[in-house]
Formats: C-alpha cells, sequence, structure tokens
C-alpha cells in the first residue's frame, strides 16, 4: 500500500499542480502559447515521487530469423524474460525513424526521451564522455583508430588487429608529445585500437569530414573542412595528423591512425532535470558512460562484467531514483554475424533478468537501443523487443513469449523509442494530469 | 550471396560513409542543426545500390464489409497475393492522416515518400502533367469537366454521360479558341469527358475557389478569388466561362463545362535526387502518370491495359532501380459502388501479382494509394492493406491472407503511408547508418 500512495499523494498533487508549477511553458488558459514538444512536456509534467525505475539495455537486441525462421530471441532460452513478458506492456520501439539503422547513440538518447533526429551527437564526444575526459564547450574532440598501413601509405588492417589496449596505450603517449601550432593537444586511449583525440583553442569549428575511407586499400584521406569558418582547424587536424604519421611509421603493430566523429560537446537538457528524478548510470564501456553523462545522469564505478555491474545496481539502489544498466554481449555477438553466440549472449542475461526483476522497481523496462540482427552483422532498422512491467496498473499482454514477434503484436504496438520514458514516468507516478 | 553483398559492400559503405556524405545535413557532432524531417533524413542517409523496388499500387485497394461481413479483399479469390503475404510484411498504411480521407494524388505522394500534408498539389497540375503538358512555374491549370445543364443553367449530368473523348476532344477545339485579355488560353482533351485548361500569364494566382457544386440540380459556380492578389485571376478564369457557356450553348451532348482544382505547379523535390536511384513509372491514366512525373520519376510510355504496362516494365526492367506501376481498375469499380466489379478487379489483378513477384526484385511492394469501399462508393479514410516482400531480411507475418484484418495484424501495424519507402530503402540496401 505504501507504493500505492505514492501515486496520489497530495504533495504530488502540489508539485504537479497545473498552473503553478515554476518550470511551465504554458500560461494557464494561455491556449494559443504552441505546443511544446518531447522533453518540454516532460519536463512540464513529471513530479519527483519516490518511485524508482530501472531501465535494462540488452544492446543490440532485437534480431532477424536464420534458415531456421526463427530469430535469436525466438530460438534462445529465456525463461524469465519470456515469464516477465506475460506480465508485462509489450512492444515494439522503433528507434530513429523507419527504415533508419541508427548508431548507439540515437539508439541510446531515444530511450532516455530524447528525439535522436533533434540530438545528433558525434562519436568523438561520446567517447571523451566515456573516458571521463573534461570536455570544454570549445573543443573538438575525434574518435581515433590505430591502424595498419603498406609502404604506399594504404590501410591494411583498418583496426591494427584490434590491438589491446595495453600495446595502444603507449602509441597514444607518443601521440601525445604532438605540438600543433594554436591548439592544445591531448590524446587517452580508450579500449582495443581506439583512442580519444582532443584539440582544444579558440575558434575551433566541428565542421570537418572524417579520415577513414572506411574500407581497406585506400589510404585515410585528409580532413576537410565543410564550412569556411572549420579552415583552420581542419589544418590543425592534418598538422596533427601528419606528424603522427612520421612517428609511428615503424611502429609495430600498429603505424598509422584514422578520425572519425570529429564533434563538440553539444548543448543537451538534462534528463535530471527533466524528469525530476535522481539518475544513475552502470555500464562497463566507455560510450554508454558517456552517453548517460552527456543527459546529465551520475556514472557509477563499475567493473567489467555484468554481475560487476550488478552488485553496483544493488550498492546505489537506495540512491537513485532512475537507473540504467548496459549489457553488452548481445550487440557483439549479433556484430560479428554470430547467431549461437547471440543467443549464448541472451540465455546469459536471463538469469539477471530475474534478479533485476527482485529488486522490485516500479517500473522495470528491459529494452534494445537497436536491432543487430546476425543474419545482417551488424545494427539494422528493425524496431526493437522491448517490455515494461510496472507494479501498479499494468494492461499485460499475456503475451506468448519476449521476442521480435510476439511483442509487435503486444499492447503497446510499434511505438517511437523516445516515448518509452514517459511511459515509464507515468506508470511511476511521476508525471502529473496535462490540462484541466 | 551475390544480393547480399549489395547490403554491405564497401562502396556503399564508403558512399555512405557518416561524416563525408556531400548531401548531408549534418555536420558530424554539429548537433545544433535543427532536425531534419521526412525527404531531408531519406535524402540524408541515401546510398546508391544495384538492388531493385517494385512498387505495385492497386487504386483504391482498401475495402469494408457488406453485408456478409467481409470485405472485397476477404470475398475476393487472390490465392497469389494471400500466399505472398505469408512472406511479406505486412501493414496498415495510413494515407494523410486519421479519419482523413485522400484523394489520389495525396494518396500516391503518400506512397512516394512525400508528407501528403506538406505536398499539396492540385488536380489541375496532375491532369496538366499526365498529358505532357508543359506547365511554367507561373501558369494556373485546372481540371475541366465536361457537362450537361438545363435551361435553367442547372446541371443535369456532371459528366455528360461520360462522354468518350473523341467526343470531347473536338468541344476542347472550339474552346481553346477563346480568346481573353491579358492572357494565353490552352484548352486540351484529357480522357472521356474532363480536359485541361491552362492560363498564362502574368502575376496569375492559384488561390481560387473551384466552379462545380458537385451536385447536379445546381448551377455551376462563379471562381472566386481567395486572396485579393486573386482577382485579375478569377476573372480571367470567368470571362473564359462566359464565353465557354456562349460556345457551347448548342453543342451536344455536353453543353456545360466545370473546372476544378485550380493550381500551379508545386515545388517538390525531387525523389531520383532524394534517394538516388533511377525511378521509372507505368501508368495507363494520365494523372498517375502525372503525379509520377511531379516527382521526378522517367515516365514510360505504355498502351490501356495492364498487360501492356507489365510489358512495358519488362521491356524497361533493367533500365531503373524504382518502378512503380499502377492498376485503376479496383477504384472505380469502388467508385461506382459495385461490391462485385471490385471483387472482380481484385481477381484480376492477382496473376499480375504473382508475375510481379517472378522478377525477383529486392524489394516488391503491394500497396493501395487509398481505400475506395464499394459501400462507400467513394474514397475513404481507411488505412490501406500493405505488404512489403523482401529478398533479404523478412520478418514474415506468415499472416493467413492478404486483406485489412490481417493486414492490422501484421508486423507493421497501421503506419504512416509516407513512411514505407523508406522501409523499401533499408530492405533493399539503400539507407546508410544514422549517428555513431
Amino acid at each position: 500500500m505504501a507504493s500505492k500512495r505514492c501515486y496520489h499523494s497530495q504533495e504530488n498533487r502540489k508539485l504537479g499542480n497545473w498552473g503553478t508549477h515554476p518550470g511551465r511553458l504554458f500560461a494557464t488558459g494561455n491556449p494559443a502559447t504552441l505546443r511544446p514538444v518531447d522533453l518540454e512536456l516532460l519536463r512540464e509534467l513529471s513530479v519527483p515521487n519516490t518511485t524508482k525505475i530501472l531501465l535494462l539495455v540488452i544492446d543490440g537486441l532485437g534480431g532477424l530469423p536464420n534458415e531456421t525462421g526463427r530469430s535469436e530471441l525466438e530460438q534462445a532460452l529465456v525463461p524469465q524474460m519470456d515469464r516477465l513478458a506475460q506480465e508485462s506492456l509489450c512492444g515494439l520501439p522503433l528507434p530513429a525513424a523507419y527504415g533508419v539503422t541508427p548508431g548507439s547513440g540515437p539508439g541510446h538518447l531515444a530511450l532516455f526521451g530524447y528525439d535522436p533526429l533533434r540530438y545528433a551527437v558525434g562519436r568523438g564526444v561520446l567517447e571523451a564522455l566515456g573516458v571521463d575526459f573534461d570536455l570544454q564547450p570549445s573543443d573538438v574532440a575525434a574518435r581515433g583508430n590505430f591502424c595498419t598501413v603498406d609502404a604506399e601509405g594504404r590501410i591494411t588492417d583498418r583496426r591494427a588487429g584490434r590491438i589491446p589496449t595495453s600495446e595502444s596505450a603507449p602509441l597514444c603517449g607518443v601521440l601525445n608529445q604532438i605540438k600543433v601550432e594554436g591548439v592544445q593537444v591531448f590524446v587517452e586511449p580508450v579500449r582495443d585500437h581506439r583512442f580519444l583525440l582532443v584539440l582544444r583553442g579558440e575558434g575551433l569549428s566541428d565542421r570537418l569530414t572524417e579520415t577513414d575511407p572506411q574500407r581497406e586499400g585506400a589510404k585515410p584521406m585528409p580532413v576537410r573542412a565543410l564550412a569556411p569558418e572549420a579552415e583552420s582547424t581542419a589544418r590543425a587536424f592534418n598538422d596533427f595528423i601528419a606528424q603522427a604519421e612520421r612517428l609511428l611509421r615503424e611502429s609495430q603493430p600498429a603505424n598509422m591512425l584514422t578520425l572519425r566523429g570529429l564533434a563538440k560537446h553539444p548543448p543537451m537538457p538534462s534528463i535530471v532535470e527533466t524528469c525530476k528524478f535522481r539518475a544513475g548510470a552502470i555500464a562497463a564501456y566507455p560510450m554508454y558512460r558517456g552517453l548517460a553523462k552527456l543527459v546529465g545522469m551520475d556514472v557509477l564505478p563499475t567493473g567489467a562484467t555484468f554481475a560487476d555491474e550488478l552488485a553496483t545496481l544493488k550498492e546505489h539502489w537506495g540512491s537513485y531514483d532512475f537507473l540504467f544498466i548496459h549489457y553488452k554481449r548481445a550487440d557483439a555477438a549479433g556484430e560479428d554475424g554470430d547467431f549461437q553466440a547471440k543467443i549464448a549472449a541472451l540465455e546469459e542475461i536471463d538469469p539477471y533478468v530475474d534478479a533485476l526483476h527482485e529488486l522490485k522497481a516500479d517500473v522495470f523496462m528491459v529494452a534494445g537501443d537497436h536491432s543487430t540482427p546476425s543474419v545482417v552483422a551488424g545494427h539494422s532498422w528493425h524496431p526493437v523487443p522491448f517490455m515494461l512491467h510496472p507494479q501498479n496498473y499494468a494492461q499485460a499482454d499475456q503475451s506468448e513469449g519476449f521476442n521480435e514477434k510476439a511483442c509487435a503484436h503486444g499492447i503497446l504496438g510499434t511505438i517511437p523509442a523516445k516515448e518509452v520514458l514517459s511511459l515509464a514516468m507515468a506508470h511511476a507516478g511521476r508525471l502529473t494530469k496535462y490540462g484541466a
């Protein structure tokens, strides 16, 4: 009953009182005011509460049938997810738009309530946030990849055999010594063959192209300016690259680099201010920590495995209202085109779903940031299986299982992924009434 | 395997390389850029490929139950469509908006990826394009209907008994002699009782009302200006009408005319530039050719029957990436309120669906521009049965048939009709990833 009381407490009514809310966009009784969109509406209607929302993101969750006619989720033995689906609202969130294959950035932003077509985040920014780099608004960050090139400078391996961080970190140390006139240079290892490059200085622009030709046998391209104001920034990056090429020429196993996602820190509204909750993020991989930080969540230190993440979650359970926990292996298996490995990854997470369910969040969501079907061996445009398990007010589907087809027939149907946060907020008693 | 290669070819990755695409709207990591919408996003993400997309539009495809409780599609014997539905993604595209009955123009534009509420096209423009009239940006075009009026000028038959083109063409020759001060007058026969009227001159406006009272027993109305700048154009049209009335007074079987859809050529983005494919259209009826031309498709000369259209399609199969083929009879039967004729029209097209399927397009879509239920005897607002059959990455519905109810439970559910082109592009490997 304590839980139920929260939904209708006088305090909440008062806080959410339409017409007196300090953060509101509407004047009471001013119908000519334009409709607020997306996060603005959420900000307008959200009220504090004592309820908890738990979001499990199974990266690359969605799949497609292989020659058996059944998808990874349909073939996997996932009794806990199947059981939970029977008591949940199921559906197929569409991350970005019909037919549009999202990167991990847009996929996560949508689950955090942001329209990913409105808020675009460059990869360089994500990498910077993921390694706790203190990115300034004027900085331009790039995701770097160590690669190998032949005597003519043509790329022979775009990832330099995915060299471990222990080998790429010393190379970063070398590059960190490079001096470029007029800017400060920061090079930091990220993971494996990936590193972060940040240029800091006056008047830098991120209207820049990438250098990765996206295939082997081609030379890295120069950074090119997409607007006149970016010419000097392009020159600075190309100066860095030229020096790096000389420094790396004799090194092993990587002797060159490429740069992608050259970007500045975008202005983003805070999910914490928008939803009036305390939000914590638990993710082993840097990029997902970066995304969470970008939207204003606290990023909690954790270990490399999902068991570590779960322990971190339990440790901080009392301190947060919204908790995001990330599971990576399903995506990695899908990216590798390994149908059986993806099944195994889904079966690995299944008992944890039960453990998370037992925490009795007021709303527990199992979601994916995008589909990564093994038969595609990459991300795809397909909407992603989803279930929202509320402690109260469930319109449960009595779905027969948790998979693409069952969710297509779920009570939520195909919905924009950016809407699921609002549904969670509503079921957690955290949204007040709209209008009189 | 050749087909699979297309989806992940190095060339496509390169062409779609996020951050270097020449047509893109985003700077890498420039989140301040406003969200692109609709066709802009498609233009941003589309990449060339060697795959083929085939769109069959069964005009007025959707229906409603008669007293038997089953719709035309449910009663028709359409084994080929039923079978194809089992291997397809099924759904119910909504042409314009919930509850909104679209004309053929909006219905087709949506299937071509255009938001029909954003891109409004006057019927006069469609008729002009359909008869290959070289419409200029300053021209105002109107669709004319020959009709019959009684001695008091009240309409007795809005279509003059659907007189054949052989009888309406001489009348057009008469009207083409009319002189109106300050403008050039063009009158051309279209088909049956329909003709095209174009006024060409300086400063013409299309903010004008129509003259067809839409019922018999009423007199044609004058053209009225909807804005001050259209007053002189309204006078020019009314001058034309007054002269036409005198010239036609004694003629048989039509002795008067009405004007509808007075419109200028709207600025439209090209589907060819947006999607980076070669697009061809095959339609026996002028208006559909006009629609296709309006969005930038090549309109291929063809004959009067669907067998002619199919022959044309096969002849040009190798020259196009996107082919639109149009079947009219289902709509005509629905408009006439003839339930059995509509069933017959659906049964007539069914074997052709199999013939089209055998061409093995990478994506084959069977769609309707709108519903024309026989019990309505006109267009209706209902979403329209649809199936998308991909060669790769199918999430097939195993639907029991191709009809309104089965498609409502299809994996696509009810979706905006303007989104189906994006889905086709995705399944044809013609859209690159959005964001990192």
